[in-house]
This record gives structure tokens, sequence and C-alpha cells, in this order.
């Protein structure tokens, strides 16, 4: 029987510092709607996605002739192909293209754990298909909730717990991280009605003030998909 | 009728910068133990508390002559006169005093939010002052958790959202900070059973290793004293 591993959940990139471990796997987080979209993107037969941090490295990966998908504050920037719906990562878009993705909060955090064992993306859409693999690593667990502007996210934090559950649950794992803690009850508190307890959260009403809250049921179903992204030499690809 | 002010839950110091306003109220929160240990010094009569963040300054002030409770990681610093439990800080020691005080996560943030208008002492030993100290001051509140080394900590964030769930329940306050929903929400998880539920915490097993634990259930005592201790040209008064 293989020892249990360690499972920790950052709120926060701002302090992924204090929990990064170069042994560990990485799950990035951001349900609305950065690692949403992109497990929608694998699940559309995307190649790669490119994660891009800034908005000067996304102008120069367009006029490089990639597909651009890239949003601050919920807003496409004009020289890109789109946003950042799930709903835009249609087949037709993507199938067998690279894409290069720049998003507020979502792909910093996939650079800044870039050296660790492994970054893989997480969402409820890809969940059972993430935590079995997770599950097999025989390796310490960080979940990295990408949060708003380095604050705490309700969805984020929600999605994190449900992960963290199921994987504490599979007996592999074990936790001494009070953030693992917090994350479990507030799955607890929120399973029952997840809609109707994601209503509270702020980055609900900031989509909805922008009518982009359309994908909001879409970006909380389980297991849509069983693609799970990893980054390889800066690029997402499937696992 | 006054406009309902702000309420916001920073989960950990890292990220202080994100929710700072110089207009408002900031309460520093951390159970375990520098708060409960500050609201227990002036409950028995400290006349003032000098933070210190280093340890470098906490020597410059033993040699200035001043009564010096100093910790880091639970140990008390060779030089100290005492750590950092709450049952050092007795009328004997500290009646009509002023005391420096440095411990491994509390001081800091107090200096870090001095700039804002008021920083106060929050523990549930003076819960209930506090909370009504608060509703009246028609400002916007940030609770900080001084949590453990820029983690997370659960019995900061329990505590948080139990002074939470009574501001808002008072009518005088509104939020759209998601660490106030979560932290009300572990509250609520919490409160039927708040030692049950604080075995759980990561610094409970840290003092428990030491043998450091004896004040966790004085710690987490409502209204023991009715001091509210407020920052004041670098010194901790009361109000």
């Amino acid at each position: 029987m293989m020892e249990k591993k360690s499972l920790e959940i950052c709120f926060t990139p701002a302090i992924f510092e204090v929990h990064a471990d170069s042994e560990a796997v990485v799950v990035v987080i951001d349900v609305l709607r950065a690692t949403s979209s992109i497990c929608t993107a694998f699940a559309n037969g995307v190649r790669s996605i490119i994660p891009v941090s800034t908005v000067e490295e996304a102008k120069i990966m367009k006029k490089r002739g990639y597909l651009l998908a890239a949003e601050r504050d919920g807003f496409v920037l004009d020289f890109a192909d789109f946003g950042n719906s799930p709903y835009n990562f249609t087949a037709g878009k993507v199938k067998d293209r690279t894409v290069a993705y720049s998003t507020t909060n979502g792909t910093g955090i996939m650079k800044q754990a870039s050296e660790c064992h492994d970054v893989v993306i997480g969402s409820y859409l890809n969940f059972s298909a993430l935590c079995n693999w997770l599950g097999e690593q025989d390796r310490k667990v960080i979940i990295v909730c990408a949060g708003w502007k380095s604050r705490f996210s309700l969805e984020d934090a929600v999605c994190a717990g449900a992960i963290a559950e199921r994987l504490l649950e599979g007996g592999r794992f074990t936790t001494i991280c009070d953030s693992v803690h917090a994350a479990t009850d507030l799955w607890k508190c929120a399973k029952t009605d997840l809609m109707g307890y994601i209503e509270k959260a702020a980055q609900r009403s900031r989509l909805k003030e922008k009518g982009l809250d359309d994908c909001l049921k879409y970006c909380h179903t389980f297991d849509v998909t069983s693609v799970i992204p990893v980054l390889r030499s800066g690029r997402l690809v499937t696992i």
C-alpha cells in the first residue's frame, strides 16, 4: 500500500510561494471561467493552448498568427479573436488549432506554478477524470484557486473543496492544511444547492452585470469531459 | 438612518494591500494567541503595548528597559521576559506597565495596517464590546486574519466569521466580499461545537506539540472583557 500523500489548497495565487513544492502536482482552478473554458477547448479538440500572462504578450502572439482568446475584467481585448466564455471554444473554431490564451486571473498562476512537477487544469467539467488521475500519481497535490486579483473567490474555493473531499475519501491523501478543511466545509454547505450557493459569489455578480452569466450552470456541471489539460514546455496539451 | 457600510475579510496579511482602505477601521484577529493575549493584557490593566515586528527590534526594546513579550513559532525568545500565552499577561506582571510585544504572525499586520483610519484588536474575549463599537463607527470595516506565515488559518477565519455575522445581523453593514460569505459559513459550521471544530486547525496541533494548548478554551471564550485595544502612534492603548 502506498504511503498517503499530502493535500493542500492555496486560496490565492498571491500566496502560492508558501505552498509551492517542486515535487507536487498543481491543479489550477478558475471555475468562472478560465479553467472551464480550457477543459471545453480540449473536449472540442484544440491541439494546444499557450497561456499568456500580459496583454502585451497576447498582442505579440496574435501578430505571430495564433488564434487569440483574451480578456480583462470580462471584456474581450479588441485585437483578440474571442474572449473567455467556454461557449467560444467550439470545435468549429478550435479543433486541431493552437490557441494563445490570456485572462484576468487564470493564466498567470499557470506560469507561476510551472516549476512544480506537473500543472494540470481542473474544473467541474473534468472532475472525476481529474480526481482519478490525481489519485494514481502518488504525489503531493496542491490545488490553487485563481481567485480574483489576489482575492479569495468563493466559487473556486467550493470547487477546490469538492475535489479535496473526493481525494480524501479515496484514502490516498491526508492533510494538515487549514484551507482544505475550510474548502471541504464550504463544499458541504454548497453541494445540496450549488447554483443557489454560488448566487452570492462576487464573480457571479460581475458576470451578470456584463451579461456574461449564460455559462454559469454549464461551468458547474460535473463530468462533461474526461480531458486533463497539462502544462508541457509552456503549452497546455492533453495528458 | 445611516447608509450601510462595507464589510470585508482579508484571510491573510499577504493580500492586505488589495483590501486596504485609508478610510476603514481594521480589526486584527489572531485567536491563537496574539490578539487573545493583548485583550487579556488590557483587561489586566496594562498601560500600553508596543507591537514590534522583528527579533532585532524586540532586542532593542528590551535593552531600552521595556518589559518584553516575544516568541517565534511558539518558543519564547531567550532575551524576552515572557512569551505569547495569555496566561503570562497577569495583572501582577503588566498592570500600569508598557509592554513591547512581538509574535510570529500577529504584530506585523498591525504595523502594515497602521495607515488605515483605525486599527483595533479583536478576539472572542472582547467580542460583544468590539462588535458594538464597530457598529457605531459608521465606517467600512476590514477584518484581517493574522494567519500563519502568510497561510490561511481556520481559527482566525471562524472568529472573523462570528464577528461578520454579528455585524451583518446588526443591519449597519453590507458585503460583496466572498471571504465574508465563506467565513460566516465556516462560523455556522463551527459554532454548535466550537472546541470540537477547532481540533482540526493546524495551529491547534502546533500548540499541542509544544504543550502550549492550555489556553485553547480560554481563547475561545466570549466576552471576558469589554476592552478594545486600538493603535495610536505605534502603541496599542484602550479606546
